[in-house]
């Protein structure tokens, strides 16, 4: 693989927001998406990162994303709020949602907040934080576009539709678990496609449903495979946790849903006949101090991080605790700058002429 | 195998509340524990039924589980309870936070209630279920003795922690899933016991973290994985959903969490400084009319369903709705009765001789 350039991360934030005024954001709503795009970057999700950038614009482009979106609002219960994103990029909206949620959680103990018509989200985990942030517990989901086959099936009718719970410690970075409900996510067969490499089995299926090690496979008709990848090893569960996201952000909030979930990338048509408006997400806040005193929640959050990271390895390996990796790489990251591929730097700097904004690299 | 012979389901339920009666569960706790155990022998998960009636009778013989227990309540917000079980079992606790959950989502939206000081539950599919017999969506978690090993670790750190949710439809049976969040759950091994046969690849490890197929390797200190399986096809997200039950269900509710879950079997001792009190578990309910009306949403759900059933099949395979299996197999039992081992009944009978009640036999 080509060794990548470090570029630091508010330059990455500036291009970005610059990306987002060009195509008419408000100042104020340009710097949160850049903010939130990036992070993904920032905590080694490469995928869910700059390196969509342009794929943001190209929505923006055809229509599908509203560069000004005016949310409005359904609630009938103190705890509960359907948020209508008017095509909203998912950045805005989802923000806008778990500050909703966590402002129920505050004054009730529990909120939740479904929203439609949105467009994709990022890394989902960056939501979750948020409430952990305040000392709550959060959780974000949302559904995407279809390329996950149920168990038994050959069509694809789900998308990766990740889960993320985010719980404050006392002293520990927050437990983050931030996970596509597929054998593998998206972004892993992109890498394994640059490097030419073989997927092992379990992560994909050909359009006929058999085993693939192809990571193109899914460009000739062939689907990801859910969580557990085979019948034996519990696919179904796999198919049943994305099936409830899609559930909670897809029927319960008005949004598409299963095969109806529109594409990322522009160029692809939408299904016909859909089923509701855009994507859909689905948020959670809720306040640990509901059920005992706060600092005794996190001394035991904090005992039970310590209990596993002390469990004994296999060999040499280390006992992670979910959202590890990533605040490793953010840390790393903060102080030695972003590792781009050239080719997605050759993107964004496709993207600076295209819009006639300054280059990247000038930044 | 042997056949097995059908046994009505009503001879079921009162033989168990004999035994609870016997027990000294007052008769109303006595009949509630009966039809909660049972279900799981008529829903087909007959590992966690009858199965399992001696098991909960030396609980209480021990002194670990409480006949007349009665409960307390921690709560400072409306939509969130802390239950203390009072050593109950896990039934009688389980109904009754159901419950109040309920009771709180239906004046505010949302309700979750978190319980300690409880003991196993049976299936989790069944208290997700008493949401969605009233129209809201339901979750329920519970953790469990520490069999399952994290991703790289050989120490044995969290239960089979089953996650279950249940959305109710316009004329479909609920969805219903209801799963452990390891890649199998334990009464698929003691399946494979009695069968003497191997386990595939993927689903148990031995005391030094190694690849095993032998379903009696958690007797030499071998452990269960998680859903994945193995690092490279997503082990470390079953860790992390197996994570998130025990943090749900038991840091949060102040019982017992990771190693130091009790174990089911009386026979064993508890861990030393246990970190609270009993088992844990968690329970939501929340109100899908909080996000659009009632019937739209239940007619959604019909949509979802109908599509995901059509899906374009491997073969002659179906496509399943999470839940489908279980209804179907309570449609046949209710009718023809409840298939149990030979050695199962067996046992039922040691303990009516035991404890002096009429034989199940006669039942």
């Amino acid at each position: 693989l080509i060794s990548n350039h470090l570029h630091p991360f508010s330059g990455l934030v500036s291009f970005c927001c610059s990306v987002f005024e060009r195509c008419r954001f408000s100042p104020e709503n340009a710097l949160i998406s850049a903010q939130f795009l990036t992070r993904a970057d920032l905590r080694g999700i490469d995928s869910h990162g700059v390196a969509r950038l342009s794929g943001y614009v190209r929505l923006i482009q055809s229509g599908r994303l509203n560069p000004n979106p005016e949310f409005s609002f359904f609630s009938r219960f103190p705890t509960q709020i359907q948020l209508d994103a008017d095509r909203s990029i998912g950045f805005l909206s989802s923000v806008r949602a778990m500050q909703l949620a966590m402002e129920a959680a505050e004054k009730f103990g529990v909120g939740m907040v479904a929203v439609k018509n949105s467009n994709h989200f990022g890394i989902a985990g960056q939501y979750a934080l948020m409430a952990a942030e305040k000392g709550m517990i959060g959780m974000a989901m949302t559904n995407a576009s279809p390329l996950v086959a149920p168990t038994h099936s050959r069509s694809r009718m789900l998308g990766t539709n990740p889960i993320s719970v985010a719980v404050p410690s006392l002293k520990s970075r927050p437990f983050v678990l931030d996970m596509a409900t597929t054998t593998a996510a998206n972004g892993k067969l992109e890498i394994l496609q640059r490097k030419h490499e073989k997927a092992p089995m379990g992560w994909i299926q050909t359009a006929e449903g058999s085993d693939s090690e192809d990571p193109e496979e899914l460009k000739s008709g062939g689907a990801l495979r859910p969580l557990g990848s085979f019948p034996h090893s519990g696919s179904h569960k796999g198919y049943g946790l994305g099936a409830m996201v899609d559930i909670f952000s897809g029927v319960l909030s008005g949004a598409n849903f299963g095969p109806w979930v529109p594409p990322f990338v522009a160029f692809l048509p939408l299904a016909s006949n859909l089923v509701g408006d855009g994507i859909g997400h689905f948020f959670l806040a809720f306040r640990p101090d509901g059920f005992m005193d706060q600092a005794e929640f996190l001394s035991r959050m904090e005992v039970w991080m310590e209990a596993l990271r002390t469990a004994k390895p296999i060999g040499q390996d280390e006992i992670l605790i979910p959202g590890d990796p990533e605040w490793k790489t953010e840390e790393e990251r903060t102080i030695h700058g972003i590792p781009l591929l050239p080719a997605v730097v050759e993107d964004l700097n496709r993207l600076a002429s295209e819009l006639e904004i300054s280059p990247f690299f000038a930044t």
